[in-house]
């Protein structure tokens, strides 16, 4: 599958990695692929031939699937730059949160209560399929769930298509071995799957790891 | 033990019938016994000889254990009215959320991100040794966390003072049979079990049920 990784920091590149190795074509969207590539980047070009790097929207050009995998703060920036026209139909998985970092650990939230950076996205780019996913969970979690507790946990995940939903539960479920994928409704409740990142945060702080997720116990 | 119950509504009085029924000693505070109690909370006086009614103040006195639970909005002005000498040294275990319903449902927080309800009330009353507990389960879980999945879930505390949190993790275990506490470390913390509500609300409505927990899965 053509799919478009939006940022090429840690989560966007490890992403890549795994489904590059899985068989997909993965193109990372950058805001400037002329310039320079950073070592770690450089280093992965050149060892997955199934990653290739280009601009933005270049990046969405032919994609089947997109990846919003970009920092929070410049989530909207980077689908709003896209474009609503060229993103009509697309499938994004928002992996982003909105973490603001410049009042040092913990971060606080850009955005959360009243609206979340999920319902920010999807209203940037109305004519997209947006489904919040992977984001309660650290990027190791995320693609390789068996890795925690022999996958005997919940993935969170929302969205306002319920076919784009399913399309990505089947994704998830295939790829990276996804078994317990709960739907919480709407995008609105992405406002939940963000805020939750403040008890994730202290939690990788109490546990000493970034190597955990939730249960839903019922 | 002599327990100060602040707050008649629902988890109050579901969490005074309970540990009356254990053999504590609990009154009720509220803002005007002399008035005529509601149906509910005089049924349940004349039922329970070990719950008692009292105005806020009076309730405290004698007390050994603090539980506040009224409504979110409420609860800083309800310490504040008893005031910081009345509750020096006191352990109050804060279950309350800020949960503001006057958009409808789901509620929004009435304080989040920057700062919680939690430490909000730490800071009323600095004397006081504030445990934020219990404020992640529905009042059904709290008293009885075995109803749920055999109780193999977690329930999630903070506070600044540490004897007075492995006094509350030594309460809940004998009085309600919580087997699994996790401590996120100092009052800040209570950001992410208030801001944890929002997921806590969405899954409510996708799972049909209040009667869930989360389980922390390394």
């Amino acid at each position: 599958m053509r799919i478009a990784m939006l940022g090429t920091g840690v989560v966007g590149r490890a992403l890549a990695v795994e489904l590059a190795r899985r068989g997909d074509d993965v193109v990372m969207g950058t805001r400037d692929p002329a310039g320079p590539p950073a070592d770690e980047l450089a280093a992965l070009l050149d060892e997955h031939p199934g990653v290739s790097l280009a601009a933005f929207p270049d990046a969405v050009d032919g994609a089947e699937l997109v990846m919003l995998a970009v920092g929070g703060l410049h989530a909207i920036d980077v689908v709003a730059g896209i474009g609503d026209d060229a993103l009509d139909g697309l499938v994004i998985i928002d992996v982003s949160n909105p973490l603001d970092f410049s009042a040092g650990f913990p971060p606080t939230l850009s955005v959360c209560n009243t609206s979340s950076l999920g319902e920010q996205v999807q209203a940037a780019v109305p004519s997209a399929r947006v489904v919040k996913a992977l984001n309660t969970v650290n990027v190791e979690v995320m693609v390789d769930p068996t890795s925690v507790g022999a996958g005997d946990h919940d993935l969170i995940i929302c969205g306002n298509d319920a076919d784009a939903k399913s399309e990505v539960a089947s994704f998830l479920r295939e790829r990276f071995g996804w078994e317990s994928i709960i739907d919480l409704g709407d995008i609105t409740a992405a406002r939940g799957t963000e805020m939750y990142l403040a008890l994730w945060l202290r939690m990788l702080a109490a546990l000493g790891t970034s190597r955990f997720n939730i249960r839903i116990v019922k």
